[in-house]
């Protein structure tokens, strides 16, 4: 709360942003948590710290392992935080700036979360009331796990899923706050400080998130463990675990979802409103302090690019890890093999791992060749590629290791390697993505110059090139991923493991290690992608502040680059979704014949009424696309109407001799996107819901047994491959759009002011909200239709 | 070739188009036939009917009937083209322009359809080698249908299929080329004769078309019948008969893809390249003379409207007929009916009497209560709907009495009811399509004056909310067809017929019933189709030879009409086009079977290859959508730095002082679009028979069989749920940015001239090559891959 900065500059700051702090507030948890002595605190935190390790011991060494992992990679992110927040924040001017975007995130992150966590206690309660009268198997009622144990341990799952990614968006948004008036002071001595300030910001946010992702996890596998006690005789087998955890990627999923939407709404419409009338009509500068939506526009990049990307890749990895385990599991059973702890255990290894050469990776990225400014702002990218390189090659070889040390099994002595081979698929996947990625929207290859010179020839073909720019961009990624899964698929197949009957089973397994290999440098990706709206958000606080031309150029390149990390990071996301789901399907399937009690390992589309699901599923993804992108337009629209008649009615801000009132604009910024997240959020968690319900009843009376269950299974597996080519289609064309802007004001074509860029800038309006908001809530929808189905599927039955 | 105009307007004619005309032209075959003496002609003519009855009695009663509608219906729409060619010219500027559009369509057609001629024998020797080299069933050999006879009789229907559509397409033209100038001339004196003209030039290759396609597969199916001596001991079977149909549904679907590829190329880098250049950039108002590509946009109304529409809708009805009569084999089979023949020529029976019911429709549209221009104008739209309600009444009646005569078996005696009713939901469903479609595309609802409103704030957020719109218009048909497709199946399911099990088996026949309910208006939609590229081009007509202002009036009235009927048509294309290919989807599924000798009756998605398969096949349709869009964009590009050199060379064009080179446009636009066509439409062919062949491979070396087979079901039905979407999308979004421009230019939100109409302009700018050209090839596509698996399923086998 910065007690020391409440004075002259408090009161400056409530007369400009009336509707912030009108309260001061922390989270009733801290409050708590400071009334409580300190030593009491440090005695309750070893304890707590002592059980956990005492019933991770009595679990598995390997879960020592991980924790033990996790808490160094706490505490060297504490180190990150302290670093930074040992940075000076620079002249009063910028503290004032960054304490109003401060401000503006947590007010509307505050609300956004209220909303979203009493959704998630409503919804809570409905699974449980699933839970309490769904039908189980006379198995788990003997193995303990009766109705209401099961109830309550998927209800408590989904709880802690949800507060996990809450904290993971908070975190996010956390740190981009404080670190970006921190980049922008050390813009004004040297590139690399700044450079160095954004990436350790970015790393803490990356550590703390995938951290989470695995402790919490391996937490709940650890006292489920032990709760249940697994593996005695009578008792539940360890194979069958993983299956309770999928309320927790649940949980993550559902709050990324909303968080996404609502983060991915504020920060374009904010944007878009702030271009349209600035740019456009005024003809102003970015992020220039004479446009009243400019501090709205600066707090979307916190609240929609960093909560919002925690919270996204928080569950992409909690989902991956968990239908990881649960396939896991399921394939050592019914290779008989003696202790599958290996298998079950095995992505919380890979990213145990992923935090410490991630950290590597972070660390790479040092102080000392500064040669000034000018040296230093050469290669920006290129320093953040060699660190990623590190990476890479630590993850190749940590992956080995880790193949090696948990999937050695005698039964099939060279399976590791096979599946070493697998991570190696998943991989190269990654770094191929990433390429093809940049290939389509970075301004040096032909795709952006070609659409860049479409500009030329006005708004129309611009907006044609782009869209067909992004139809085309689907194709390469979909063959790279074609390719890895049947190659994975293969390499697990051919891996030696067999069943009973001695057919080979490893198949999906190892889809599933190629699915990690590409997560195994998570963190890594994750720190250049928080990079990118810390740097916009410090080039805003340095036009605003109005630096000298030389910072503003530093930032400018900083910015640069984090636009093409971030689209990099799409890619990413994409690539993992597209497999997570494809596990996600066949855990699914798993769990749908457990609880039906008769085999399920087919969706046959020739099945009229599937083929129906496949269809619905579809236009799930594109009414979902729809609702997200017209509800960037409405809430842009009214910021529009709001920036114009701020400068109708003060005519002297744009001479400098009025302020425009900033808070006018972050108040209906949030409250517009609070509102407009809700219908394409409630469509996503209903509709399968609904068409798996409407199908069962349906088969109930055309004696079509498992007919909703069949139905669910086609309309994800079709919403899946659907949602992974729109949201190709809407990132890249985004982010292509938005480059060939930046191309066009390098000075190509025209350069700046020229009708050239003009229709340049109405690609880049229409792309903001395809990059950043419908495409992201598409990488987090498709996993989150995965765990609903998984979660919900006793409503099928 | 109107010899009594090649005096001096010949000469004006060269100068201004050099490029057209350069030698009187005339298809070989009519070259051949006119050296013919007219008495043999017509005795060989009668002789060739004698020959056609006489097969047509030995195979059936039924085939007699269909061939007399057919023979009468050709006849009426002969009556059709004498009326509307008795009808005057007009003056002498508006025979000049009307033969500049006629030299350039002609002399695309004859180019385009040179190529794709020369493209289809390369194929039909493709398909011959690959037929001659399957293995063929034991069974099929000992009924004389050996391995070179189906190849012959395979390529031999490709062939016709190829010819026939060429000729529906060629008709399209031929006639909208010559009633154009009428209409125009017309509607100088009277706005209902004009409409009146349209219609009846429309309706002529309506007729021509829809009765095409039936006598086609009708003289096909009776020559093969008593060729092969169906149904005589030991020969095959007359349930097997239709399978030998599909080669023609393919010719026709492959010539109707390029015809639309290259035609919607052809029309909309004309159209937007003159509007980007007249309209944004010179402001001079749309179809004006002095824009030197005026004549090129002329052009492509008839080459991308009328030939590629005819070829489209010809293609849908031989699809539909064809798979409709397998589906009706092989239920008449299992249900061991004694005479499938009325199952079979069912769909024959249902479009013999479309053509009886569509020539009433077209005929209701009468000249008698004429009371002058301004009363006429009232409402040309209630006049084509009144006509359509007629049609829609007689088609319930007509079809109800058809399945009374055809379907009526004594196994089942309620069958032909609940088929009946299957009907009656297929009209409905057409009947919901074209109101759903008028709802997001008249300006007089809400979506369109929503997307108008999103203009008034600027490009951006005018192809913001376009592209939402399309992309939420997307759920209301696909949850339609999903109720009739469910409504359909279930209607079959319990009408009573079951097969040697006891199991009912009507299931799929009711969706194929439905979807020929859906279709037993089609030549009057067709009709109501054609009429709006006759009308905006008579409205160009009008424009160009400067007609005074109530003359223009009268054209745009039928121009706006002629939209809202172009977009109903398209959204009744994709609702017949989705139906036609679960249809062709389950026929495809029978031929593997019987080539491969086992059952094949599910696609597992479950199985990582055939999940591959879809997503590839999701992927076909966006990359195809990219390369049609880009094609526009390029050749749009072409254009604009044409028409904007010739405005810089030709300083006097502006002041009608110097005549624009219109000939050059044209010739560059069909260049480019001859170009353009190849690539998409070679990777719509290449990469279904691509992906079989590989997995075919990859199923034999991993032991996996028919694998080939499974993953191309999978890429297909994957590709039609995209197709269905991305059409639905494309055409909607393009249709509403059209009319909200419209809606702007009544006068709204600042009317012409005004900002917000600009940004309503870049919009229909970017919906052109979104409705015209990837939209409704994308209709072909769907169709077209549906067809070539079944032709090409020996390879992936």
């Amino acid at each position: 709360m910065d007690d020391d900065m409440e004075g002259g500059l408090y009161q400056e700051r409530t007369r400009t942003f009336p509707n912030m702090r009108s309260k001061p507030y922390s989270p009733l948890i801290f409050r708590l948590l400071m009334r409580i002595n300190s030593r009491v605190l440090v005695v309750l935190l070893l304890f707590g710290l002592g059980a956990l390790f005492y019933i991770g011991a009595s679990t598995s060494p390997i879960i020592v392992f991980v924790y033990s992992v996790c808490i160094i990679s706490f505490l060297v992110s504490i180190y990150l935080t302290k670093w930074v927040l040992s940075k000076d924040e620079g002249p009063p001017e910028m503290v004032q700036i960054s304490e109003a975007i401060r401000d503006g995130a947590e007010g509307f992150f505050r609300t956004q979360y209220g909303t979203i966590s009493k959704m998630a206690i409503l919804l809570g309660l409905v699974i449980l009331s699933i839970y309490l009268f769904r039908s189980t198997t006379p198995q788990q009622e003997s193995s303990g796990l009766g109705r209401s144990t099961s109830a309550y341990i998927t209800v408590a799952a989904f709880l802690l899923g949800a507060l996990c990614s809450g904290i993971a968006g908070y975190v996010g948004m956390w740190v981009s706050v404080r670190a970006n008036v921190r980049v922008s002071s050390a813009a004004r001595r040297s590139a690399r400080e700044a450079l160095q300030i954004a990436v350790r910001a970015g790393g803490f946010s990356a550590l703390v998130v995938v951290g989470m992702a695995v402790i919490g996890i391996a937490v709940l596998y650890a006292t489920f463990y032990v709760w249940l006690e697994v593996d005695s005789p009578g008792a539940m087998k360890v194979s069958d675990l993983p299956l309770l955890l999928v309320g927790y990627g649940f949980g993550a999923s559902f709050v990324a979802l909303f968080a996404q939407l609502g983060g991915g709404i504020y920060t374009k419409a904010a944007d878009v409103g702030a271009d349209l009338v600035g740019k456009v009509e005024q003809g102003i500068p970015e992020d220039d302090p004479r446009n009243p939506a400019v501090i709205a526009d600066l707090v979307g990049d916190n609240v929609g690019d960093c909560a919002a990307r925690g919270a996204d890749l928080f569950e992409s990895i909690a989902a991956e890890i968990i239908s990881a385990m649960i396939l896991g599991g399921t394939m050592a059973q019914r290779c008989k093999i003696e202790d599958p702890s290996g298998f079950i255990l095995f992505p919380l290894v890979v990213h145990s791992f992923d935090l410490v050469i991630s950290s590597v990776g972070i660390f790479s990225i040092r102080n000392t060749r500064d040669s000034g400014i000018i040296g230093a702002m050469e290669d920006p990218m290129k320093i953040l590629q060699k660190g990623y390189s590190v990476t890479v090659v630590l993850a190749v070889l940590t992956f080995g290791l880790s193949t090696r040390w948990m999937l050695y099994t005698e039964q099939a002595p060279s399976a590791w390697l096979n599946f070493a081979l697998c991570g190696l698929v998943g991989i190269m996947t990654a770094y191929i993505f990433v390429y093809i990625t940049k290939y389509y929207t970075d301004y040096k290859h032909e795709p952006v110059r070609t659409l860049a010179l479409s500009s030329s020839t006005g708004h129309g073909t611009n907006i044609i090139a782009g869209v067909s720019l992004g139809l085309e961009s689907t194709a390469l990624p979909v063959l790279v991923i074609s390719i890895s899964i049947i190659s994975a698929f293969w390499l697990g197949q051919t891996s030696g493991l067999v069943d009973e009957s001695g057919s080979p089973t490893g198949g999906l397994f190892g889809t599933a290690v190629a699915t990690m290999g590409m997560l195994s440098t998570a963190a890594y990706v994750l720190t250049m992608d928080m990079f990118g709206p810390i740097a916009d958000n410090a080039g805003g606080i340095v036009e605003m502040s109005q630096q000298p031309e030389s910072v503003r150029e530093i930032t400018d390149v900083l910015d640069a680059v984090g636009n093409t990390t971030k689209a990099t990071t799409k890619g990413f996301a994409i690539g993992s979704a597209a497999l997570a789901s494809f596990l996600l399907f066949s855990a699914y399937m798993d769990e749908v014949a457990s609880f039906a009690h008769v085999a399920f390992n087919q969706v046959d589309i020739a099945i009229p009424e599937v083929f129906i699901g496949g269809l619905l599923g579809s236009m799930l993804i594109y009414l979902f696309s729809a609702w997200a992108c017209a509800a960037v337009g409405r809430s842009a629209q009214e910021v529009v109407n709001e920036v114009r008649r701020q400068f109708i009615e003060r005519p002297g801000i744009m001479d400098y001799k009025e302020k425009p009132d900033y808070g006018r604009c972050v108040s209906i910024v949030a409250s517009a996107s609070l509102r407009e997240m809700i219908k394409p959020g409630a469509l996503a968690i209903i509709s399968p819901i609904v068409v798996g319900f409407l199908f069962r009843v349906l088969g109930y009376y055309t004696g079509h047994p498992l007919l909703g269950a069949k139905v669910v299974a086609a309309m994800l597996m079709f919403a899946t491959v659907s949602g992974i080519l729109m949201a190709l289609f809407l990132n890249t064309a985004g982010g292509a759009w938005d480059n060939a802007k930046k191309y066009i004001e390098t000075g190509a074509l025209g350069g700046k002011g020229s009708d050239c860029h003009k229709a340049a800038v109405t690609g880049d309006t229409v792309g903001d909200p395809f990059k950043d908001t419908a495409g992201p809530s598409l990488h987090v929808l498709i996993k989150m239709l995965a765990t609903i189905t998984l979660v919900m599927a006793p409503i099928f039955l």
